[in-house]
């Protein structure tokens, strides 16, 4: 999405560790206005699916989540990173391991929120190297839903993630494919 | 507001520990079409104010900020919860305790993300003893920055949130204000 790319090339800072920042409009300050639009067209791209519930991780995914969720006129819920391994009998769990953290976090979602039968479109900020997208996933699949869809703002084409969601059968539409990034040279998309 | 305090009664439970659940449509899952509304209703109340931006508090305060800042054409931004107490130069931070967990948060916003003479409205989901509010103001006024106005989604009106608040001298405006709540006997609210 060509709305989207050039934003990342106007804003975004390539830090060394293959770190792309665009807190300036999409995490921490967040541009709503583009923000909506970029939830209409993941709005366009899954209007074929049938969306019961838009699934995402704080914190970052929430905005555009909502966003998403407006448009299919469908609730929003959000997974949550547990503090403790404790977990409760009334929440599905899955382990994301994060490569920027070097850890291991624990999701969690409440068993009252994801139901056996939904259709749930997962969305999310970023997707990289997919665990986070795959522990979202399989909390999705732990209920007895289906994955409607996972719709990624930015991608990082040169990165194993969206292999490792196709594998399993998830359709991916991301709205802004990173083919390649780098502090000196700058930034390159995927053509369409 | 009738729509959202009917909801409450509704689906909220009280638990011990003057504990307000409303985790079915306010945080976890949310009903993005009553937030939608509630975040009009915000609009509405502030529309005479100029407002540059809407500052929350993640991960629960983003979905209504996210609307509320839509409504108004402004950016969002939410602080974070610091993990450390190394606090780096580009961040404004401030300490919030939290009474429901019974520890202090350090909660940062980046420098860069508010500006001296800027307009904030601080956006969150429940007031009680105004401690998570009192942080956000503190992080506008360190920048130079103005509150121009406290939203809040649910004020527990028995605690003392709102009196602190005024007596900085910030407007506060709650879509729904609990007088009691009890496990036993249930909610009340203030009569408008």
């Amino acid at each position: 999405m060509k709305l989207l790319e050039e934003r990342i090339q106007k804003e975004g800072r390539v830090l060394p560790g293959d770190i792309l920042k665009i807190d300036s409009f999409l995490n921490h300050q967040i541009d709503v206005v583009l923000m909506d639009q970029l939830a209409e067209e993941f709005y366009h791209r899954f209007a074929c699916e049938r969306v019961d519930k838009v699934l995402t991780l704080e914190a970052s995914g929430i905005a555009s989540a909502t966003l998403t969720a407006l448009k299919f006129k469908v609730p929003m819920v959000f997974a949550k990173k547990s503090k403790t391994s404790n977990i409760d009998d009334d929440l599905y769990s899955a382990q994301a391991y994060s490569y920027t953290h070097a850890r291991t976090n624990t999701i969690v979602v409440s068993k009252a929120f994801l139901k056996a039968g939904e259709r749930i479109l997962i969305v999310d900020d970023f997707l990289a190297n997919g665990q986070a997208s795959l522990a979202l996933a399989s909390l999705v699949e732990q209920a007895g839903a289906t994955v409607a869809g996972i719709g990624i703002l930015v991608e990082k084409a040169h990165q194993a993630g969206r292999g490792l969601l196709e594998e399993k059968g998830y359709r991916v539409e991301s709205l802004a494919r990173v083919a390649s990034m780098d502090p000196e040279t700058g930034i390159t998309f995927v053509e369409d």
